[in-house]
C-alpha cells in the first residue's frame, strides 16, 4: 500500500503530488489490461484467506499458491477470497484466473491509484473502494484501496496489506446465527464496505480534533510562524478525505440500482444506509472545509489585528515623543538672543509644558482605545 | 438529547467537531442493526404516550412498560405512540417489536446523530427530521432529532427529551371538530413534521436578531478584539441551523412522491405548504450566510480604514516635526563660524519659519483630509 | 404591506432580519390554514372592485360587503375581483368562500411574507408573486405581495393596498377591442403578472442609478467612512430584489407547463414573453451583483493604494531628515576635540552637504515615483 | 443602435446601467405587443433588401416602401429580406404584416434590448441574436441586436444599422455554384448566424490583446494609479461580451433540436459546427475572466509587494540613524561632569564606533535582503 | 503544430491569448467548409503512413501522394492511415476525398484550434482529441490536436507533427497476438485514445513537481519578487491542461453510447476505462488548481507576516531610541537655570535610567514576542 505520508513531513502531499497521475507506472502507451504493480511492497509474501461457508457449515483455510483448490465448495456454499499482498502479480492474475476476471479488472486491482468505481461486467460486479486510517507514526491520514468482485456465490476482496479492518467481519462469520452467514454473497460485500464507511468515522474525528485544537491555538493569542503551514496540512488532508470519500457515494448509489441484479433487494436496505453514512461524511468534510476556511479567514484578521496593535503603539510613542523632542531641539539651539534661556523659570516651565503635553496625549490615545 | 452547546462557550462547535461523525458509538466493524444509544441521559426513565383517536373518541394514556397492550385500538381508530426518552434500548426495542419495525430503523431511531431522511419500507415510512430550539441558558440553537414512523393506521414519534414542541398538537387533538381527528394517520404525522418547521422559524428570527446586533455594533464604531470570534461563531451556528434544514426539504419532498401509498391526496396538499415553508426557510438561512459574509467584509474594511486612520496620524506628527526638529538640530550645532547664531533676529527668525511650515503642512494635510 | 425600509434608514433590513421567517405571527404549533395577516394596516377598510365583462360588456363596482352578489355574471363573461386591503379577515375569508377556496390559499394570501410560487388546485391555479416598487419617501425598494387565483372565467387578484400597478390593465380593459375582452381568464392573469413583471425594469434602473452613483464617487476619489455602509446597503437592497425575481422565472415557467389546463395555449406564447423578462431581469440582477462585487474589489484597492500613498510621503519625509539630523546632532555634541567646529569653512561645507543629499533623496524619489 | 460606449469613456456601463432594463421604453403596464423603438436612430430611412434566389436565379433590389410587391417570387424560389434601420415602426410593422407575424415578434424586433433567444412560432422560427463589433473610435466592443426569421422559403433580418457583417453573404450568394444558392431558406439562416458567430472570434481576439498589454504592464512595474480603473473596464467589457455571447449557445442548440421541422437535417451539421463556435467561445470568454481575476490578483501582490519595499527602507532608514542619533544626542547634553568630553580620542573613537553600528546594521540589512 | 510556449517566454500565454480564438484564420463571413490551415508548419511535406492488417498480415507503407491506391486492401482487412503535417491542404483534401469525408470535418482537421469533440456522421465517426506534451526546451506544457476518423474497416488519424505518441501502438500492430491485430477498427480508435490520455499522466506529473518545487520554496522562506509571476505561470498551465483535458470526458464519454453502431460493445469495456482515467486527470487537475490557489493564500499570508515582522523591528527601535533621544535632548537644552547639570551624578544618573528604560522595553518586547 502505498503511504501518503509525505517523506518530508507533510501529510499527503506525495500522493497528491508524485502519484496519483502515476496511472500505472507503465510507459505511456503500453497495453491496456497489461497489470503493473504501483503500490510499496509491505509484506513478504501475498496471503489468501478462503472462507467457504453457509448457515450452517464454515471452513477457512489460507492459501499460498492459487494452484489449490479453492473453490472445491457445495453447492449451496458461498465462498470469499480475500487476499492481502497484490506486489506479487502471478498470484493476483491466478485468482483472477480461477474466477474468469477480465483483464482490465486485473489490470484495476493491482493499480492502486484508481479512483473509487463501481463497474457491472454481468457475471460479477467489481468495485473499487478507498479505506481511510490514521496512520500510527505521524497521525496523518491515509488511503488505501479495497477492491471488491461480488459474483453470485463468491465474494473476491483484494487488499494491500492487513490493516485490521475486516477482522469484525471475520468474528461476525463465526456465528452461525448472523446475518452474513444466512444471507448471500451480496450481503458479505455490503458488510466489508459497511466496515470500511465505518473507518471514515474514526478519521473524521481524528481531524475534528486536529482542526479544534488549531481553532483554539488561534483564539488563545498569536500563533507562530508555522501556523499558516500547519492550516494548510489540514486543509491538503481534507482534501485527501474528500478525494477517497465523494466517489463512494455514486459507487453506493450505484450498487443499488435496479439493474445489478446480483444484489438483492433486502440487501439494498443495508446498502442504501451504508450509502447514507457516506453522505453523512462528505457532509462533514464539507463542514471542515468550510471550518478551515473560516479559521483561515480568523488568522488572516489576527494578523492584521495584530499589525494594527504594533502600528497604534508605534504611533503613540512617536506621536508622543517627536514633537517633545523638537522642543527640546529648539532651546538646545544657540542662537546668541534667546531670552528665554536665561529666564529663572524657564526650564521648569518647559518641563512642565512638556509634562503636559505628554499626559494629554497618553489620556487622548486612551480615550481613542489605543492603549 | 446530546446538547450543541459547547462547554467552552461556543455554540455547537462540540456537535461539529466531536460527535457528529460518532456514526452510532459502536466500535466501527459492529454488527449493522445494532441498536447503541449515542445521546446524554436526560430523563429518568422512558415514556410512552399512546394515543388512540377517531372522529368520535379519543383516549390517552402514558405507558412505562412495553408488554402492555397498547394496541387495543378498534378497527377504524389511528394510533399515536410518542415515546420520550430514548436511553433505554430494551424500552424503544418492544415499540420496534411491537410495530415489525426492520433493525435498520430501531438503530436510526437511537442513534440521534442522523441526518433528516426518509425512507419507505413499504408497510410503513421512517421519517428522521431534526428540530431547533434556543437553548434558554446559552441562547445559542440547538438541533434535537425527532423520528416519525407512520403506519396505515399509526404514528409513532420519538424525541429524546420532552421540549413542548408536540403539546399543540395533543390540544388540538383534544378537538373533536379538528382535523386531525377527522383524517388520517398521515395528516397527523404531517401535523407533527409542521410543529417542526414552525420551530425553525422562531429560532431564525433570534439568530437574525443576534445579526442585526452585531451589525450594529460594527456600524457605531471599532468593534473590539472579540468581534471576529462572535463573528465566527455566528457563522457556525448559521452552519449548524442549515446542515438541520437542507435535508428537510427532500424529507418533505420526497412524502409527497406518488410511490409512497401511505400518503394520500388532501394530506399532500398540506405537505406541499410545509415544504414551502421549509424552502423559505433554507432561503433565510443563505441570506443569512450571505449577510454574514458582508458583515466580516465590512469588519475587514474597518480594520483596513483604522489602520489606514492610524498611518494618517503618524505620517502627519513625523511630517510635521521630524524637519522642524531637524532645523532646531542646525542651529544646535556648536560651529564656531555660524554667523546666523550672532544676529539678533535669528531666533525669533527661525522660530516663525519653523511656525509657518508647521502652519503649511498642518493646511496641506487639512485639505488632504488627513486630520 | 409591510414596508421594507428599514426605521435606522438601511433599506430592506427590518424584512430581512426582522419579519421573513415570521412565517405567520401564529405561535409555532398552531393549526395549519388558520388566516393570520402579519402585514401593517394601511388602509381604512378593504375594498373589493369587481369587473365583469365579455366581449362586448364590461361592468365595474366596489364591493364592500361581500354577502353582495358578486357572481351574477351570466354565462360567457369573466369576472375579476381585485380585493385591495388584506387586515380584515372575515372579508378576504368571504371571498374565499365565494369562490371555494382551499383554508391554505387563504392562509397564504394574508400572510404576506409568502415566496413566489404556484400551485395547481385542479379548478383553480393559485399565484403568489411579488411586486417591486421604489418607496417614495426613502428612496429604497420594497417589495409588496401580489396573489392571483385564476379560475374557468374568474380572476382574483389580492393586495395589500393600492399602488397604481393595476391601473393601466383596468385603462386597457375598457376597450373593447382589446385582448383583454377579447381573450378568457388566462389572459387577463398574464397582464397582471406582465404589469407586475414590467415594474422590476424601473426598480432596476433606479438601482442602477445608485451603483452608477457610487462608481462615480468612488472614481472621483477617495469616498468617506460611510462609503463601505452606502454599498452594503446597496447590496443588501440587491439581495432583497434578487430574492423576489428569482422565484418569479419558475412561477412563468410552471404556467406555460401543459399540465395546467386553466392557461389556453395562445397565452401560453405571452406567458413565454413575460418569463423572457423575468430571465432578462434575473440576469441584470446577476450583473448588478457583479457590478457591486467589483465596485467593493476597487474600493479595496483605493483603500490599499492610499495607505501606500501615506506611507511613501512617511517614508520620504523621514528617510530624507533622520539622516539630516543625525548630522546635526554630531556637529551639536559637546566634545573638547573636534577640530572640525574650529574650522573656518566647516559650517557651509555641512550645510551644502546635508542640502546635496536631501536633493540627492529628492530627486531618488522623484525616479521611483513616490511623489 | 444603441452605442455600448460610454459617454465618460467607459465601455458599456451604459449599456449596463442605463438601458438593459428598459425593457422597451413604454410605461410600465403598456399593452404587450405594443412596437416602442428603444436605440438610437443612426440611419436617415430604413432600407429592405430582397434577394428572391434559387440555383439558377438571384435579383436583389431594394425596397423604401413595404406596398411594393415584395413577394412575387416563383415557386422554388427563396427570399431572403434584409431590413436596416428600426426606428420606423411602420416600415417594420408592414414588412411584419406582409409574412403575417405575431405581434410579440414584431415588439421583439424594435426592442433592441432583447436577449439571445428562439421561439418557435410554428410557421415560422423567430431568433433573436447579437452581433458583436469593436467600435472603431473608442476601441471598445460593442453587441447590435440582429433578428432573424426562418419561414419555410424566406428569411427576415432586421439589424439596426449597416456593419458589413452581413456582405459576405451577399457576395457568396452571387455565386451560383455556392451552398447558399442550392440548399433552402434554412441554409441561409445558419449562414447569417454563422457570421455573426464569426465576428465574436475577432472582438475576443482584440480583448485578449488587450489582456496581454495590461498583463505586460504590471509585469514592468507599477502601474499607475488608474491601473485598476482599466482593469474594471476590460473587467466589465468581458461581462459585456459574456452576456452577449452564453445565449447564443441555446439559439443554437435549439435550432438543432428535432421538433423545429424548418430547419433540415443536413443544415443540422453546419449548426452544430457554428454551435461548436459558440462554445469556444464561450470558453474563451470564461478564460478571460479567470485571466482577468488572477490579474487582479497580481496587481494586489504588487501593491503589497511595493508597500512591503518602502516600509522596508523606511525601517532600514530609521533603525540605522535613531540609535545613532541617540548617541549624538547624549554627547550633546550639557552636563557638567561628562568625562568622556574631555578625552582626547573620545570624538574619533564616538564616530568610529557609530560607523562601525552603521556598517553592521547595513550588513545585516543586505543579509536580510532589505535592500 | 502551433507551439503553445509564448516568444516572451511565458508558457502557454500565445495560445490563450492570441490563437484561440482565430477560429480558422480566415476572414469573418468566409464560406463555412472551405479549409484554412492555421498552425506553424514544421515538417517538409506531408507523410502518410498507410497500415493495412488483420489477424494474420500486416503491410505498412509510407505515401506522399495521395494518388496512390492506398484503399487496396482485401475484405477482412482493417486499413490504419496515419496523417503527419496538415499545412498541405491539397493532401488532407485528398485523404479527405479518397475516405468521402464532409467538408465540415477536413475544415476541423486543418484547423488546429479546436476543442475536443466527437461527431457521429453515420458513415464514421469524427473525433478531435488534444494530446499533451512537454516542450523539451521552455519545460511547458503545449497541446497539440490529434485528429480521429473511425469508418467501418478504416481508422484515420491526423497529427501535425511526429511527437512519437502513436509509436508504441504501431510495435504492438506489429505482435499478430495482441488484440490490436485481433479486434476491429473501434479498438485500434481507441488505443490511439489511449495512447493521447496517458499522456496526460506524465504532463501531470511534471507539474506536480513544479509545483512541489514553488511549495518548497515558499515554506522555505521569502520567495523573491518574481514569485508571484512563477505562480501565475503555473495557474495558466493548469488552465491550459483542464481546458484540454475537460472536453475529453465528454469524447470518451460519448463514444461509448449506443446510438454510436460504429463501435462493438467489447471495446466499449475499454473505453470506459481510458474513460475513467480521463476523470482521474480532471480530479487532480482541479486538486491542483485547489493547491496553486491554497500556495497563493500562503504567499500572501508570507507577505503580510513579513510586512508584519518588518514593523515590529521599527517599532521596537523607534520604541526603544526615540524617548532616550527626548532625554538627552531636555538635557542639551541651553536653560542657564539647569540645576542638575551641575551636578555631580547627574550624567551617570541619566545614563543609567537611560540604560534601565532601553533593557526594560527590550525584556518588554521580548515578552510580547516581537524580536
Amino acid at each position: 500500500m502505498k503511504k501518503f505520508i509525505d517523506l518530508r513531513g507533510k501529510p499527503g502531499s506525495e500522493w497528491f503530488l508524485g502519484n496519483m497521475f502515476r496511472k500505472s507506472g507503465k510507459s505511456a502507451g503500453a497495453t491496456p489490461g497489461d497489470m503493473v504493480f504501483v503500490g510499496e511492497r509491505k509484506i513478504e509474501a501475498p496471503v489468501a484467506t478462503v472462507a467457504v461457508y453457509n448457515e450452517t457449515e464454515l471452513s477457512v483455510k489460507s492459501v499460498k499458491d492459487m494452484d489449490e483448490d479453492i473453490l472445491s465448495a457445495s453447492g449451496s456454499a458461498r465462498t470469499w477470497v480475500n487476499v492481502v499482498g497484490l506486489h506479487d502479480i502471478a498470484f493476483v492474475s491466478g485468482v483472477g484466473k480461477k474466477f474468469n476476471l477480465h483483464p482490465l479488472v486485473l489490470e484495476d486491482i493491482v493499480n492502486t491509484n484508481q479512483r473509487p468505481k463501481i463497474v457491472d461486467y454481468g457475471d460479477y460486479v467489481f468495485i473499487v473502494a478507498k479505506s481511510l486510517r490514521v496512520d500510527g507514526a505521524s497521525g496523518a491520514s491515509c488511503a488505501e484501496q479495497v477492491c471488491i468482485v461480488l459474483g453470485d456465490s463468491f465474494v473476491l476482496s483484494f487488499v494491500e496489506n492487513e490493516s485490521g479492518a475486516l477482522d469484525p467481519i471475520r468474528e461476525r462469520m463465526k456465528n452461525p446465527e448472523g446475518r452474513i452467514r444466512k444471507r448471500g454473497a451480496d450481503y458479505l460485500a455490503y458488510a466489508i464496505l459497511d466496515a470500511v464507511v465505518d473507518q471514515y468515522f474514526s478519521v473524521l474525528e481524528i481531524i475534528g480534533e486536529k482542526i479544534e485544537a488549531v481553532e483554539e491555538t488561534l483564539e488563545a493569542g498569536f500563533s507562530g510562524s508555522r501556523f499558516h503551514i500547519t492550516l494548510r496540512d489540514l486543509r491538503r488532508e481534507t482534501l485527501l478525505v474528500r478525494r477517497a470519500v465523494w466517489p463512494m457515494r455514486d459507487v453506493l448509489g450505484g450498487l443499488q440500482k435496479s439493474e445489478i441484479k446480483l444484489v438483492g433487494e433486502s440487501t439494498g436496505m443495508y446498502l442504501r444506509d451504508a450509502h447514507d453514512h457516506v453522505v453523512q461524511t462528505i457532509e462533514t468534510v464539507e463542514i471542515y472545509r468550510e471550518m478551515l476556511s473560516s479559521i483561515n479567514d480568523l488568522y488572516q484578521t489576527a494578523v492584521s489585528n495584530r499589525m494594527s496593535e504594533i502600528m497604534k503603539v508605534l504611533t503613540a510613542i512617536a506621536t508622543i515623543f517627536i514633537p517633545l523632542t523638537f522642543v527640546a531641539g529648539v532651546y538646545g539651539m544657540n542662537f546668541k538672543y534667546m531670552p528665554e534661556l536665561e529666564w529663572r523659570w524657564s526650564y521648569p516651565a518647559v518641563m512642565a509644558f512638556m509634562g503636559a503635553a505628554a499626559v494629554y496625549m497618553v489620556v487622548y490615545f486612551k480615550l481613542k482605545k489605543w492603549f
